[in-house]
């Protein structure tokens, strides 16, 4: 746990409602990305726009929604994987492309972007963001092409990396997904209105019902109501972010057409398997860990308990007092139950360890009201190696796994024992294609290649912005 | 679930660092109030204040705790059960009492606040708030006592109905708690620091030790260091609110000395008892009845499952989109994980059921992902009489079951069987002595009598005011 | 110049747009007070109030006058003489006086209010803020009087100092003014509108027409549209603020009954005739110096011009840039015409001097542009002692006049002559009684005695409260 | 007056205080642009830069101008007359050409927008904010130039309109201005800090003296401490806004060479030549016609008085309350001094009349206290045309001198007489060639040719976006 998010996207199309249906879906997928969020309407005939820093239930005020006109809409949820908070990368962006508006949401990051940029920038573009998104309408505004379809296509034809868009244009919503797959993003309905969601919790929300994954490679373009789906490009290698299933996604939506819950619950059973545990009970670090939690009890029989309670009410600006009282950080956000605890020998479930100072503070804090033994079981495998297509991960230096050995990180927890699920594991509890997935994290195998490791501020060239 | 709490308190002496302290006590405590939130610190000399309405994590900014000296503190987070949200009703309530500063914090609610405030307001008081708090203050200024002690005694004389307080005066802490005891109270300290908090999760939080509750009728003072304690009253008739253990307190908390986790787990298990179901999974509404089902489940042996998720992103403001719309408010909240409640019997434990309106749209929701069977289970009796001392209950009117049986409940809900805890079942689950507790919004029982209904804005009189 | 201004009060009575007139009428009387403004409204059974700090055409947002529903208002606009600037001292402080709501809004200082708390502190009163003007209300309390006529003489008969009040009960509005008559308070009428207002540019604003001063020692109730007057008190010596008509008002107002506008002239050509001066131009400090700099210029035959420009969007908060710069201080406010001032000999008019060291900033710039000598004339006299009936003067240690001969103050402002304007000139002046003016920052004769120096913070004891 | 001004630009190079200085000179140019601000700095390696809407005094809070380290500055208050108010159009822009960073601020409006607008649009450029200002950039990116100064001849070489620049880069500050000479720029200096101001006013308070006007089609380059000037383009035909004289400019500026009170006062004294009137007093309508009114004051013999007084404190945002209270609209701004005009045939001086609909109301309110004449003078001839090179006029329709004749306007008016300044008299007094200014707005002879009228909002295509 603890990795950060990439972004949440939503589209709706054919409601009068249609900027209250996005508000709806971003407000369910604001789990993938906290930093900004935006709604982009279209009335047919213009453009109708809202973006701002801050939490979806704290930024769509008063009339705001009113005013976003029209029955057509995009929305994003930004967690910034490239280019600073500056305002000017908030999304969607909206451009005017040869006289026409255009609106670009976008979750994924491109490993070629500075290349693209810079040879761009010779041309003689002017650039407004410091996100790698704005390089899809520069590409489709040099290249060109007459219709927005073929105008894509030389823009996929240019990028390297990971990518689900959702395009607006003033009579079309268009969705695509990169050939490899990597984040998922799915089509929805209910009656005439047609949803594109980056999970399937983002279409429960308004009622619609789940209709399919957009495929790898796979564009969709809805438009007077129809839903046209076409191949941009042939997928020779899937690769889709096994993360998103060990910890992004909400364990109540569908993702790459499985439940979050269900798998989650096998990398609990296949855990237990891998590395069973002599002892009384086992607790889960909440809430992200659940579902393998139970998944564990499940297979080893140990008695599931609620041993560590999460203060829901911690907002994003906790004022740590003093040096001395910075200790307590980890108890703001989570609480033993001491009663639980005590004289027991504990299982503790976590999703994954990043750097492992977090997980040092919790184990210690679980010492600290009497466990008499804590053995952590991870449901995924030792983090190696940083991520380029969109998981903003620390470099490898503050990666624990990196550089240290099990038993080590173990020592370093101060705990009993410490097992992670294998890669195999991990692959087979899915029940999809193991091959299927990019686990470059745990091994570096990267399934895109890049020239020189992407930046998160490569783009970021000429010093701070304020508001 | 859905009744309002009431406040909550926290007290530190002999801190450097006491804002702070008194700030995270606040952080761990925001579940008993989300109002409005205050601290008032002492250095010896004068006193400093900040109160705001809105959350902790949101309100301290900047700062503010830094300009809050002093080594003595005292804090309020309030859920309004008497007065409206006005800004001159926030606690703690600064008062200058014949040229000394006090404060005052309180968590309950007076049943004579309106006679007693006509009474002193023809001898020429004059008042500032619309809270029965403020009475404390003038029946002490008015007592013509000369110490801090003896002015308590003679306000204590005077008020009827449930108050735990905090008054922190330029050298001294002082906490009492009424001599039914109807809310919590507990002292606890970390090397010199003396801390006082409505629960123990608000000592946890800043690595203090839980030492014991403050009895009914007890007084404690802090002052130099030494704690003081006394009788101000017999308790003839002791009436804790065991609402506090159904659904108040943290699970985390150790309440009237008994762990809430372990109630509530005993609720459940008595529950499973009193009304097994046949069934395939236990569910939960998360979080508050968290531990109540995995009780069910352990005494049941039927598996409990993850199988509501709530969202913990929603803010104060959600825009109800429009009428057509507003059908999906629970969803909102909660959404049903489909492949786990597909085709199954499902219990799901519930800790309380007030208007009856949220359950069965929760009920619905999980009819329409597919559930066969529905067996609502309730870990406590069914609420038919408001209550006066401190939660906010809605009229009798509005109790779905004052005016309802168990099946008529059961009809409205749309649900194969409903079942809830007995109030013998409860109270024996508590561990404690039956008879310690209140119970009158179950019974009618009103253990602390009234001559007129108290009502939540009698103090009101006159307009509205925008801050 | 630089004195600090009391506060500015406006009653309405007998219309629909009550809060709408009153905001008006405070829009004119801005310049009184900036520190905080605040609205009350009667709608005949309940009152509606908005209070805030700032300039009133910052803080009425939205629809904060549409809420202030009522045919009744007074408002308030207050630079703080006593108290600090927290929240619970903006008024109209609103009040529940023994079950029926008052409002009181108070321009001027009580000279006895350190004793009058005091001793009702002792009595059991509790005050909620730290403002002379709440002692009205509670005296008015204690006083087992019921008519709100008799209560209110309780309270006249036992406070000492100035006194300009309105109060608001639910179907009336009070004003009156203080037997020494300190400040100016007049009654006009629109139709069957009547209004109360510190000045007459009060009236202007909403249409109506002046009608006449309240009389010192006179009350004045309007209540279902009737107008009842009547002495409280016969006043045994006037003493009116005579730096109303040099500085406090505005020129358009009629205040003590005479033109403002007519009277600063009158001060510029005395002083021609007192201080004559062999120049080329006379300029003005703009904008308070105006009318005394064409009276000085009309009686001399010197011609006026527009020697310094004043930049009117000088914000409360400017950045005092570094030390180095902060000479320019003065430049943010003032500038001057170089092309009209180089070479020549010039007059500068001023209203007054206080610590000198503005004024000295203001002319080191004109000499700097090339003024051949400076000719500085103040159309007052040396203020040589501090104010206790509502204007806020620095301490005698302050004040430049207090200390230094007239000689020594040329020196000091490096200008060429200096030439004030005497006692008897200024009262002569103003075409009223000269004994019936307060003169005592020019003379020390304080026309209402006291036992010791007030102090603008004497009622302020316990610390520092943020809002 | 009532003409809404186009915008103000300062430039600082050489001090460890550049965004300080730049803070202090925009101060004193807010009377040119009160909708939004912004400063960017260099530090010689990276830009920084703050931008919002609202005046100078408030936004630039806390440490923000701490924030904005370096050495250079350039600093832009706007008023749009391209573009509507959304965030991206707050100048200065910053950019990123071929990756160094640039940053550009412009006073001023190009005719041939749309057209060189859509052609980059069709080679493939994007385009941020929907002001001109943008342009200069894309034709500077496009030009395939090495230099920044032969950068910016490509892009001179192809706007048409009125333009003063600055231009930022790491290491210098660029000023340009159109052939035509439109807006006045000036040259300042203070020790080795060299400053570059719209008008001379930004340099008084920054301690700077002006050296000389940046000449019409000059570019002068800052960068070491060296200033380089040369020229981009020759003036066949200068066409200086007459309207900076009559009433944009300060009068304490120094503009287009001359001192702009000495203008002033010269176009009163011709009015008063062209059209006498015999009258007992002269009023100026303040602030901007003081100086005109001095002038006819002076050449008629007539006395000056100050007759109308202005609410300094009047914001951007008053809340006019109901249509029945609309009409005193014009009083939250005026207030007439009834004693002073009561019986008098008065001569009012304004510097314009637009629309005359506030003119109606401000002669209106001086007939209600009784003036018995009324002679209206303009300092400047009758409006017909409207500005296409900067300044907000109205539309022709809009314009009352464009389709009633002066007897009518009169009429209007409801005064006895009605003088305008005739055009060769305005020219005369300026001092400078009368061939030189464009009075095109008197005339409609416009001296740059345009296919299509400029409309403001014609880049602005897609709708409207909230920040």
């Amino acid at each position: 746990m603890r990795l950060k998010h990439n972004c949440g996207l939503i589209g709706v199309h054919g409601s009068g409602n249609a900027s209250r249906l996005a508000y709806m879906g971003l407000y369910a997928l604001q789990h993938r990305g906290q930093e900004s969020t935006g709604i982009v309407t279209s009335d047919g005939d213009c453009f109708h726009a809202f973006k701002a820093p801050g939490l979806v239930s704290e930024t769509y005020e008063g009339e705001i929604l009113t005013d976003l006109d029209g029955t057509l809409a995009i929305g994003h949820n930004r967690y910034s994987t490239t280019g600073s908070q500056r305002s000017s990368n908030i999304q969607p962006l909206v451009v005017d492309l040869r006289g026409k508006p255009l609106a670009i949401a976008h979750n994924g990051n491109l490993v070629n972007a500075c290349e693209l940029r810079n040879a761009m920038e010779m041309e003689g573009s002017i650039f407004q963001s410091t996100t790698d998104s704005e390089l899809f309408v520069h590409l489709m505004a040099r290249s060109k092409k007459k219709s927005l379809r073929s105008m894509i296509g030389a823009a996929t034809g240019a990028v390297r990396g990971s990518y689900c868009l959702l395009l607006l244009s003033v009579d079309s919503v268009t969705a695509l997904r990169d050939p490899n797959g990597f984040h998922p993003l799915c089509l929805g309905r209910n009656g005439d209105v047609i949803f594109v969601a980056s999970e399937s919790c983002g279409l429960d929300i308004v009622g619609a019902s789940y209709e399919r994954e957009i495929a790898p490679g796979e564009i969709v373009t809805v438009c007077g109501g129809e839903v046209t789906a076409s191949r941009f490009a042939e997928a020779d290698r899937l690769s889709m972010c096994v993360f998103e299933l060990i910890y992004f996604s909400r364990p109540d939506s569908v993702v790459f057409g499985v439940s979050v819950d269900a798998v989650r619950k096998a990398f609990g059973r296949r855990l237990a398997r891998e590395h069973p545990a002599d002892a009384d009970i086992v607790i889960s670090v909440p809430d992200s860990s659940n579902a393998a939690t139970l998944g564990y009890s499940q297979e080893s029989g140990i008695p599931l308990e609620f041993g560590m309670i999460r203060n829901h009410y911690v907002g994003r600006t906790f004022i740590y007092p003093t040096s001395e009282l910075r200790d307590y950080r980890v108890r703001i956000k989570y609480n033993p139950v001491k009663e639980l605890l005590a004289g027991k020998r504990v299982v503790v479930v976590d999703d994954s360890i990043v750097r492992g100072t977090t997980s040092r503070k919790l184990m210690r804090m679980l010492r600290a009201v009497g466990a008499k033994e804590i053995h952590v079981r991870i449901s995924s495998p030792p983090i190696r190696f940083p991520c380029f297509y969109g998981i903003d991960t620390p470099t490898r230096e503050e990666l624990i796994a990196a550089k240290s050995k099990v038993p080590e990180i173990a020592r370093y927890l101060e705990v009993d024992t410490l097992g992670y699920l294998s890669v195999e594991g991990l692959l087979e509890s899915t029940g999809l294609t193991p091959g299927d997935f990019c686990v470059a994290c745990f091994t570096g195998d990267y399934p895109v290649g890049f020239t020189s490791e992407p930046k998160k501020f490569a783009l970021e060239r000429f010093g701070d912005f304020l508001v």
